[in-house]
């Protein structure tokens, strides 16, 4: 059986022996594993996205159809209800999608509103035509201010144009228990989709938020949702730690911020993975980062980040551990000879395909840190399709689950997100916020204290 | 006469008093300012940049018109060559430029064709007729592999298409002294402007490297710069360090960093600011990561990343110095009420801007993080446009200079890089680099001594 995923971890632990580093947390790691299957088996909550793979999309494809119907979709989500999107058109689209032609494309033109920035919201508004657009409201709580402020926006634009009704444009995705979306689509009859209850948002991508406008883009959703399946699968049958990378992975990540190397640097070498670092950021950050504890995540791209992030990752201080990505197949592009005496000294790519100088680059900066003393994580997927991005999905899910229950964490809230959201409702006095409003002013006042103004 | 930029910094050195901090650090400061404009007054290498903003775009002009005349444009170049173009064209056009019709558009479409993978520069060639799109190849030195690699895959399909001469368009844009684009232009008569030599890489964008493909996408170049010059003459004359920005802004990157706070998290609350963080990271990152010091970049955006990062900022480690941006006016979109009964709960949001609400986020943001005890620069510019931006750039470029400075780093050079491209070159044959391929397999190998594989 091909494998899908590898990683080469024998410069994950400088001045270490990689055997002996997993042998001494062999206990640990088998117990956290232990503790997430029967997470899983038992459907606690925040553990539901383990079931996501094995879900039939089949309700999926009849929104889908509905979908292909329209010039645009926009999806309105923040966080956990954007960057899979987002992710997901990136790694498996045409990069220049919106650009192609309606024939050229396998579906609708496609927009993310999440930030409550008036000025994207106003450039999706120059692009549209609101009768001619699904617009899918994805928020598990049905109550994020950003999500809701941009959905009422769009409502708004709506009823004014074509025939105002939002059953025929309008699809919310949240929560199936009580909450503002799920009651307007109970007022309104427009069409709703599932998040499963235990289903957290930043785990969310291989639910209704993020296939529904992968499909409609012509993603193979079947084969995301398979190579999730797989890797599901494969990490279950995986008998001893040192063959298991997700058990690897989080034992890097662990020893290595024991050593003080507060960072993970996630640096694929693919343009298609560059929002796959961005969705990874988020999962691995909201889930990991609390109780003082946390690694931060550093997104970079190979080889773009060579000549940006490379002097100080070698040369600046030893603070991070490097996951390097990278796909052993590409369609590639091979370099030609020049004609111009003034270009003899670009002899040494000629003939040679662009795609394996970007492969060399990944292993040269791998060697160079390596060289450096940095540890170093050397990942190889077969390609980059929707089947292996499905399990690429379902692994950092399952690693970053893995990480925050080996360090005694719960990996499946945010609670350090509260504090910033109740001081927003204060200030936007919000009923029942006031006391909230005086506090934020309060720590706030305390910056203006000293000004350099110029 | 208004201020530009204003950054509080009351809550910049937790647990210690601002004015203390910076009086202790004047000395170092006041010194290394003057070495910073000894430097550009002598013309040492490496400070060119301070010139840039005073240098007539005359010449630009007469390129740009030249520019415009076809269909699309494609920036040929890597990091320095790439991230302030993507930074301008993000910050001051369109954000979806590209699909916007020509009459719309100011304008010929723009693409840039920064990285060494395939399918990033196949999807451009989708994209273009070579016969009418203007090629700028930008590269300081003439020889970045991966800028020379695309220039001779779109010089072959330009050969290939129309009339084939590279005098109609192709464009280079190199050091003065000779090089292989420098070589090329007089061989082959194209069109080429100048990187002054004295101008590093990622302190260029306000050269022609930038600016070139900025105005052809009708940025108004001018006002950047005279903003650019603005900055540059408001830092001259501010008197004291406690008045001066720039010298607030180094005191608290190194006092935080010897504190343990290893990253400066850059979080600007708005969209068009989304890629100037990306642009500083370079400019941060690999102007101070040297001699194992240099606090890691860290890109953010508010409010996206208070639904991705803010858990991690909060509850994780205290290891990280912030730095926000919020613009004091936006051009706001005003919040409608819904008329469905069961978006009552949303009443909060009714009949206020969007804009205003993000702003609300940024300073409920600000003071979460003031509350959990982490530091940070709370900074405002009156509006983002094409005159501010260009007084960010300079005023970054200043700071970052000169907390080099301060340091005893040379914020100019970025000699980590070198090791990663002889590799490289000699995994890719490239005559005289024998050993180094020799070399780079010894230490990759390291990482293959132990995998897991699924």
């Amino acid at each position: 059986m091909e494998k899908i995923l590898r990683i080469d971890h024998g410069a994950a632990f400088p001045g270490s022996d990689a055997e002996r580093v997993l042998t001494g947390m062999e206990g640990l790691l088998r117990k956290s594993s232990d503790v997430l299957t029967a997470g899983a088996l038992e459907g606690r909550d925040g553990f539901g996205w383990f079931d996501l793979p094995d879900t039939s999309p089949e309700g999926i494809y009849e929104e889908v159809s509905w979908l292909l119907g329209f010039d645009s979709v926009v999806q309105i989500g923040i966080g956990g209800s954007a960057l899979g999107n987002i992710m997901l058109s990136r790694a498996l689209c045409h990069p220049y999608y919106n650009e192609l032609t309606r024939n050229e494309r396998k579906g609708p033109r496609f927009y993310v509103a999440d930030n409550a920035d008036p000025e994207g919201t106003s450039a999706i508004l120059d692009m549209i035509d609101p009768s001619g657009t699904a617009f899918i409201v994805a928020s598990k709580s049905g109550a994020t201010a950003e999500t809701m402020a941009n959905f009422l926006l769009f409502l708004d634009r709506h009823r004014r144009s074509g025939t105002g009704d939002p059953r025929d444009n309008f699809m919310v995705v949240t929560d199936p228990r009580e909450g503002a979306l799920r009651a307007f689509a109970r007022e309104t009859g427009c069409r709703s989709m599932t998040i499963p209850s235990s289903v957290g948002g930043r785990f969310s991508v291989l639910s209704p938020v993020g296939l529904l406008s992968a499909a409609a883009q012509g993603v193979d959703i079947d084969s995301l949702l398979l190579g999730a399946s797989a890797m599901k699968e494969r990490l279950a049958r995986s008998d001893t730690i040192q063959e298991n990378p997700a058990c690897v992975m989080a034992a890097a990540a662990i020893w290595n911020f024991d050593q003080g190397r507060n960072m993970l640097a996630m640096m694929p070498y693919a343009d298609r993975l560059e929002s796959f670092s961005e969705w990874f950021c988020q999962l691995w950050g909201e889930s990991l980062g609390k109780n003082s504890w946390g690694s931060t995540p550093v997104r970079a791209l190979g080889a773009v980040d060579q000549h940006s992030q490379v002097q100080l990752y070698s040369q600046g201080p030893d603070d991070k551990l490097f996951l390097l990505l990278t796909p052993t197949s590409r369609k590639d592009l091979t370099m030609p000879e020049a004609g111009e005496t003034s270009l003899k000294s670009l002899g040494y790519l000629s003939g040679k395909g662009l795609g394996s100088m970007l492969d060399l680059e990944a292993m040269s900066t791998a060697a160079a840190l390596i060289k450096a003393g940095r540890p170093v994580l050397w990942s190889e997927v077969p390609v980059i399709d929707a089947y292996i991005l499905g399990s690429l999905v379902f692994f950092f899910e399952y690693a970053t689950a893995l990480t925050g229950i080996a360090k005694g964490l719960n990996p499946f809230d945010q609670p350090g997100v509260e504090q910033g959201k109740r001081y927003t409702y204060g200030l936007m006095q919000r009923p029942g916020f006031d006391g909230d409003a005086a506090e934020a002013q309060e720590h706030f006042s305390l910056a203006r204290r000293n000004t350099a103004a110029i």
